[in-house]
């Protein structure tokens, strides 16, 4: 059907509503929406499948907008498909409390897929939702039962293309031969420092092509609504690639400012948006207006979109008669919930069991469970063979063409792109039907500094398996081994950091990762071996810090993480040689600790009592757990590790020294309060 | 001159020794330089002129091994040329307090131009060092003194060419046209999870051609000298683009397992290492073997480049006489010395000075102090509107032939690319001649992390601009508002983070930032405007915090930072109303204060009142220098700041009520110590 007047209107509506939102926060970005219009047009209404009255719908189409600083575009769609957005909501654009925030947020906007706006992280989750569709269609699809076929649509800008996390997405998609995948590229010249040619010369097309993408330019963005249309359509017929059309655009198209850096990080001008409108036909006098016109176009988009569901809804249940397990396994992923009894599989040790590095404690948990939980998907960036994820019978999730997995196999191979394997797990929980791990080493999971904190942002459940956690990685040297890395995640709203000290714990560590439908987890593991805890527990554990070792008449508590807890074990015996009685704390998750009521917090830190906190690493933070603490405050070195632990003295009598000290310093101060009273809560 | 057998015998020397070293450390990666010695053996010989007697001579040719796990090549090559690199500190590799850590760190060994490992930073490293030679000739070379005219030649393998920084630095290298960059890429097939198949399909060439880069194929670089010889020789030619030649090798060369992931990160079987001597021509039985014509050959172009470097010398004395200032600024860059007086130039402001952003502020900084500071370059990551790096006469530092600037230029367009930023302002810094400033938003300095991590390991004078720091950054939301940040780079030893409250806190930021020589910082920088402070000063400022407003009969001392230190003097009149009395400290930077001797601290933050910590993000930390934290352990929100301050009570109400509430709590406990007063020392 060719283009009609309604269809320009409806394009001109969205940038008028842009151009007003913006206006209205005095702030925001309206120049992306005016240029993007016509694309998003073209896509949404001819070819994006959604019911509006139920953005949860499965098999939906996924559309991420990687420019996240244009969302007043999406915001707009949203609205004029009859989302739970109202023009209201729009009229609230960056306001408090909204559900228009400056940038799109999952968590407070129906529709919107994911969190961006942090450049790089959009692109690189729609290769993680492409890699769950690709997935989920072949762990449910039957003959005659093609339930999940949808596909990954999204915007990036020069911005996006321009950071690494995207360059490792795209590298990775085109390897995976993620056919249902089509990226638009807005090709407008612009960043916020002016012309991209300051900056940014390079042959964009080429480089997908060299990552294995087809791709395609469509040269007049602005007006050339059937190219748009004919491109998108070439898209999909290429089955075996993803696609990328380049898309030439005039940022702020409409503006007297347009194709410039001016439309991009500022509303317009009064005088120009009036002029904006004059050009669209729309009253220069008035803001928010949609036609009815336009609203009945979109509308009528939605209700074939509704219908959709409706038919595929029928199909279910079709398929429940004929595939009753799997239908019931697809309903129970969709609602998170986990297999019943899943958690009987996991590991328990008796302090008689052998010393184990956590990294190899973590494997075992992933041999116990994989078969119970067939939503958990691991993989590594480049480290299987020392991350441990791997269990034995994994099959890779790989094009079939390669002859080395297939789309149904669930381990994933990231390659060296720690960044990129972040985000795309945060696309991959975002589909909704996967739990995604990943490994690397702790000190590495910084290069994912950015997606982790979406993780946390956008509540995903992602498991990240850091290994090698600290100076006990040894030889590798001060380049690998992390000092302040615990700090930094633990200082992350919404992140689980685990450290589990042995067996037990490395359980827990797992039974809190999967069962926190909305928090990740970081589970910082060993390199070195680890003694089986006398008094650890999965049920104490899961507290996040209990008692090891109790002495009601202790001079002093040591509280401790991970490979310390045993050493704050053999310092109790030195301890005891010089007169002082000690009780050792195990601290494996110190957000989940915060979150027990503060009659258990005060039983495992009492008052009275002065304590040392034990970890070899940075000390930042563990003022609010200990009166004195035990750390590295420095970077470590390359050596066995048994002698770096030594040179920095953390040894049984290194620990005893500094207990003593403790012990001492604290006589004379009363009431000794434990560090978890405190004077008021923390805002939360 | 043709290849002999004493060539192929240096080769093979290589390969042993890096065989024996990792076999006597039982740990490391022998892979790498026994399939990249032949290419090292060419280019070490062929082409760099180094003196191995003075490394630091500052027109040497500078080399890069990106793939910092190899490191036995680079410090078989040291040893081998005479560097201060001895066969007994080969025998030590990977043991505690050697010069031949895990992966290679500059401030550890003679030779070793930056510190690499972590995958994609040392490609990086190389592209800033080319800027910086770039820079520096243009600069510094005069008619008949071409002073600067080396090369920077770096080796990357797959898991950086898999990195996103590595992806973001070869654009940014494609754009300068850094002529004199030479990379070679490591083809081998191999990365740790085994055959690049699984994960890495791209056409390598083809992307860096997109890239703009010159591109070559030697196909067999266990064996073809010449052919990489003349690759390199080409390479050399094409002055207006990077060179980058894939060279094709087979990874441990030699071993029963060449070609395989089991050579890459284990030593080889006593057996193997045994039949690779014999087929090198080397005795089974022995080990750490040096043949004399290796020595000879290798010192005898160790001699060639002690002969450049006198040549050299003579050539700047003759410079001396005839551009005498340039001469002595170059002689004062050297010693990272700055000019006589530039602290003169710092802005000083006074109470009644406007209330001005401290991004702002900053860039009153930059354009007072540019001109007397002619080593100081600026530059952003597509943010040189907001972050305020610019001064108003900047040139950038451009290719002349795109008509936006010249080599000579101190404005860096780095693109949206803040992790290649950071790790290009590493390698810049290295150089010798250069102080790199770049900025971005605070949250997004989180994507550059890793960099960052070495800018601190490594001793860079490297200062991050890092602005929008906070909620305070309003509308953006929460997607960029920083919340654990500071806490992160806090933990990271050897790193100063500023938070200037006002003008002259700024100033003095700036002055520790460029007077540490060793230290690189960042500067937290509020978009909102900040009221001069009645109690600061340069100099108090610069012991990292101090007194901004005393009352001896203080019931409760506020400590803060940046934007909430004016907040906190507000409190204290809201205080008094309440018949309380307060004192407020500013901290804008707790590294520098930590520094300062015991009794300065306790005069800062005293026994016997009980103290508030006020900042208006995470708490983690603050208990080292506070009784009670006043934070936000939670994401943000998208709104005008003032009111997302409000929503979150970071209000003179919302402090005081705080305070009323720590007075209350502390009343009891005797005594009541600072919390500067510690049991014992950190290892720092
Ligand atoms: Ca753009
Ligand atoms: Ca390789």
């Amino acid at each position: 059907m060719p283009y009609t007047d309604t269809d320009r209107l409806g394009i001109n509506t969205i940038r008028t509503l842009a151009v007003d939102a913006t206006f209205a926060a005095n702030s925001g970005h309206p120049g992306a929406p005016m240029g993007l219009a016509p694309a998003a047009h073209v896509l949404f209404n001819k070819f994006m499948t959604f019911n509006p009255k139920n953005p949860d719908w499965v098999n939906r189409d996924r559309f991420v907008l990687s420019n996240g600083h244009g969302c007043m575009l999406q915001y707009a769609l949203l609205h004029l498909f009859g989302y739970a957005v109202t023009i209201d909501d729009l009229k609230h654009f960056r306001q408090v409390d909204s559900i228009t925030p400056g940038h799109p947020e999952a968590h407070d906007t129906p529709g919107i897929e994911v969190t961006t706006g942090p450049l790089g992280q959009g692109f690189s989750n729609a290769v993680g939702l492409a890699v769950a569709q690709a997935h989920t269609a072949a762990t449910f699809n039957k003959s005659g039962f093609e339930l999940i076929n949808n596909y990954t649509y999204t915007i990036f800008g020069d911005g996006c293309a321009m950071e690494g996390i995207a360059s490792e997405a795209a590298s990775t998609a085109g390897h995976l031969q993620l056919g249902n995948l089509i990226a638009i590229y807005d090709d407008n010249h612009i960043s916020i420092d002016g012309d991209t040619k300051c900056a940014f010369t390079e042959d964009v097309l080429k480089r997908f092509e060299a990552y294995g993408w087809h791709t395609q330019w469509v040269k007049d963005g602005d007006h050339d609504l059937e190219g748009i249309e004919a491109a998108i359509a070439a898209a999909k017929k290429v089955t075996d690639k993803p696609s990328v059309i380049k898309l030439t655009t005039t940022i702020g198209f409409g503006s007297n400012l347009q194709g410039t850096g001016g439309v991009h990080g500022n509303p317009l001008k009064a005088d120009d948006i009036k002029q904006v409108k004059a050009k669209f036909g729309f009253d220069p006098e008035k803001t928010f207006v949609v036609p009815q016109e336009v609203y009945d176009q979109y509308h009528a988009h939605a209700a074939e979109g509704a219908a959709a569901e409706q038919e595929w809804n029928k199909l279910f249940e079709k398929y429940g008669q004929e595939h009753k397990e799997l239908h019931a396994d697809l309903l129970r992923r969709l609602k998170k919930d986990l297999p019943e009894g899943w958690q009987n599989h996991l590991p328990v040790y008796k302090p008689t069991d052998a010393a184990i590095a956590s990294r190899k404690l973590s494997e075992s948990v992933l041999e116990a469970i994989y078969e119970v939980i067939p939503e958990l998907m691991s993989g590594s960036a480049d480290l299987t063979g020392s991350n441990n994820t791997r269990w034995k019978k994994a099959i890779d999730f790989q094009p079939p063409s390669l002859g080395i997995g297939n789309w149904a196999g669930r381990y994933m191979r990231y390659g060296v792109r720690e960044h990129a394997m972040a985000a795309i797990m945060n696309g991959m929980s975002a589909y909704g039907t996967i739990i995604p791990a990943g490994g690397t080493f702790l000190n590495f999971v910084s290069y994912a500094a950015g997606a982790v904190r979406l993780s946390s942002l956008s509540h995903q459940r992602v498991i990240y398996v850091a290994t090698h956690d600290s100076i006990g990685l040894g030889e590798d040297g001060p380049t690998h081994q992390p000092i302040e890395t615990l700090a930094h995640f633990r200082a992350l709203p919404n992140m689980m950091v685990w450290r589990p000290a042995d067996g037990n714990e490395t359980s827990a560590a797992y039974y809190m990762a999967l069962t926190s439908k909305g928090t990740p987890s970081i589970l910082a593991l060993t390199r070195q071996n680890l003694p089986q805890l006398e008094g650890s527990s999965l049920a104490k554990a899961i507290k996040g810090g209990y008692v090891v070792l109790e002495d009601k008449e202790a001079d002093v508590t040591l509280v401790s993480t991970g490979s310390e807890v045993s050493l704050c074990l053999e310092a109790v015996k030195t301890l005891k040689d010089q007169g002082l009685k000690a009780r050792v704390v195990s601290l494996p998750c110190v957000e989940v600790f915060d979150a027990q009521d503060k009659e258990y917090k005060l039983s495992v830190i009492p008052d009275g009592v002065p304590t040392l906190s034990v970890e070899v690493m940075s000390t930042l933070g563990w003022e609010k757990y200990s009166h004195e603490q035990f750390g590295l405050n420095r970077f470590g070195a390359s050596g066995p590790y048994k002698e770096v632990y030594a040179k920095f003295e953390f040894t049984p009598e290194g620990i005893a020294k500094r207990a003593k000290l403790t012990v001492d310093y604290y006589k004379d101060v009363k009431p000794l309060r434990s560090p978890v009273n405190r004077a008021f809560q923390q805002l939360i």
